[in-house]
């Protein structure tokens, strides 16, 4: 596997703009189309929140045929808890995308995230479809990893090649944080483009698994979003043999997809709303996968780990008291080990041992600080 | 039913003392003992975390029985997560306290408030005890109130008086906060007397629903303590003729003893670490009262939500998506009203309609403030 510069249009066939088009009062771009030359099978993981924006619901729909040509993405605006007109600017978005690009609406996946329950600007979406359309491309520009932005103070992209019989295949992604960030899908956006030829079956199974590995692996703020989704789209234009089944193919495939998942979901971490420090929480020796996840949250959704965590107080009474709360009545004082790192770096390892199974999960987070108030407090 | 001035000591019989014997470095009171003059029937909830501390241990073996005499209690060490030899330091407390005192150590409850994983320092408490039993009197000079406070700033009594078949019944209570509070009790301390003459069983269901009224609806941080417990003890020597089973006696007892423990739990918000202000939150319309108060305190722990009200930000966006994070699947954006009270106020309703059932719950709660993140980080 090899890491290469270079975002979603860095795949064969992928085309890609970012632009203004007024939704942001900043003027910094918040509005993008990523677009593949050739119909592509696709997959997607939303948010499971029982409020869902409007783009979510759209989307749901649209990607039940498992194909997808193009993604419009707008940030400053969630088009949540707008009501049937938010429903139907969504679905307008995809229906005059479509005509304009000559793709079947059902092709296209929308998506938005910002702040819930302002009207939906469709208006600066309606004006703005030309131009983007018109300025696609294959640079490398960075313009979307922008344009999907809202508290992030960082682009997000990492971009991997692989080798399949004897064919380069690129995976290139983009996400944004950065707070309500909690797992149970999806809690951010995150877009993958790939040229590899694959199933759609394969396709969603590579897509769950590596999900489950990253973006539910993280968690900011505990806060479940209503808007977030990871959208993957493989338009197989690398010419390699197509992955139907699990196997060597698969694999390779796989792998390269989860080192990618995982380094976004690090990345959004590492950018979280006033976050001064990584943490990485490992649970070792829980009855199970689920149960050591489970664990793991829990200590990294602490308010109080995280404080002590920004203050440099190593306080494993704070993490074991996380875990005493889910009244796991195996769990006691004497069979709990709980490890720190030096509190004083900014990455941090919390190493919890349970020996009461084989369950291991790794979780990562980020400290609360002053600057999460400031940001979710004083943000008008 | 009538409010007085007082605490623990109100109630015919019972005596207290509060004092510092050198745990607390500010050299503030650290140790208290509340005692009735004649042995009491008593009944305790405690903590369900799962890490519990040594004092909750022996202290639920303690009230097996139903009775108790005196309770001994310090703050600034938790004596929890301290092995073998804090639990027998929290039995040798009992022990000592009552050898001086002529009582059985089972009819002794201890108690303990502080900093988790520090040794225990019972040479303290055992010099400190003779003169803690020496200073026992029923002047209310709130040094109880005082020495069981930890980050606490206000100290917290209530007391009340009812009158039953024409005997004057006092209802004494004092409780600390201020941080690590969530349900499910017992995220704090609260010790109440009372003169009444009251069966173990009426006693037992007095406190358990008076406490799912009040402290298992308070939340500051979502964060269960090891440590907590509410202790209530009636000597009977008001001499009303004794409550053996529900009925109008009972129902003046209790609802005395609710209006008390909601008020200490009000008390225990309002003096939440950082609190700026108070915030209620009444789910209205849920399937049950149950699911009700689960909504509520879903939105209460929301960092999101917290935020928002210590900025004066009434987002609604964000109520809505912490009630959505439940994936009650029949609640959606269609059927959900949210109503807020003005947002400026020192005291905010938050009041969610659902409209899919007739459960209702209030629950209470802090915003979240930069002072929250000092208090938690910067301690050292």
């Amino acid at each position: 596997m090899q890491i290469v510069k270079g975002g979603i249009t860095k795949p064969k066939g992928f085309k890609a703009c970012g632009l203004s088009c007024g939704i942001k009062r900043s003027g910094k771009p918040d509005l993008a189309l990523i677009y593949s030359t050739v119909p592509a099978v696709a997959s997607a993981v939303f948010t499971k929140n029982s409020i869902k924006a409007a783009p979510v619901i759209i989307s749901k729909r649209h990607i039940r045929n498992n194909k997808a040509q193009a993604i419009v993405v707008n940030s400053g605006n969630a088009n949540c808890f707008t009501g049937e007109i938010g429903l139907i600017y969504a679905e307008q978005t995809a229906i005059l995308a479509g005509k304009l690009l000559n793709i079947p609406p059902k092709n296209i996946i929308v998506s938005s995230t910002g702040i819930i329950g302002k009207p939906f600007p469709y208006k600066k979406i309606q004006e703005a479809l030309p131009k983007l359309i018109n300025n696609l491309s294959d640079k490398e520009d960075g313009n979307v990893a922008k344009a999907i932005l809202t508290t992030d103070k960082k682009t997000k992209e990492i971009t991997v090649c692989v080798t399949l019989d004897g064919k380069k295949i690129t995976i290139g992604t983009c996400a944004k944080g950065s707070g309500m960030i909690s797992p149970d899908m999806a809690t951010m956006l995150a877009f993958i483009t790939t040229d590899a030829a694959i199933s759609p079956g394969m396709l969603k199974l590579a897509l769950k698994k590596a999900t489950d590995k990253s973006f539910n692996c993280i968690t900011i703020d505990g806060c479940m979003s209503t808007n977030d989704m990871v959208v993957i789209m493989a338009n197989s234009l690398a010419g390699n043999k197509i992955i139907r089944e699990t196997g060597e193919d698969f694999d390779i495939f796989y792998q390269a997809l989860e080192y990618a998942c995982i380094g976004l979901a690090k990345k959004i971490v590492l950018d979280g709303e006033g976050a001064t420090k990584f943490i990485e929480i490992n649970v070792r020796g829980a009855r199970n996968e689920k149960q050591a996840k489970n664990i793991g949250l829990t200590i990294a959704n602490s308010n109080l780990v995280k404080t002590a965590a920004y203050g440099n107080n190593p306080n494993w009474g704070r993490v074991a008291a996380a875990v005493g709360s889910l009244k796991i009545s195996k769990i006691t004082e004497e069979t709990m080990e709980i490890k720190f790192s030096p509190f004083t770096k900014k990455e941090i390892i919390i190493t919890v041992s349970l020996y009461i199974g084989g369950g291991n999960a790794t979780v990562y987070t980020s400290d609360l600080s002053e600057e999460y108030i400031k940001i979710n407090g004083k943000y008008n």
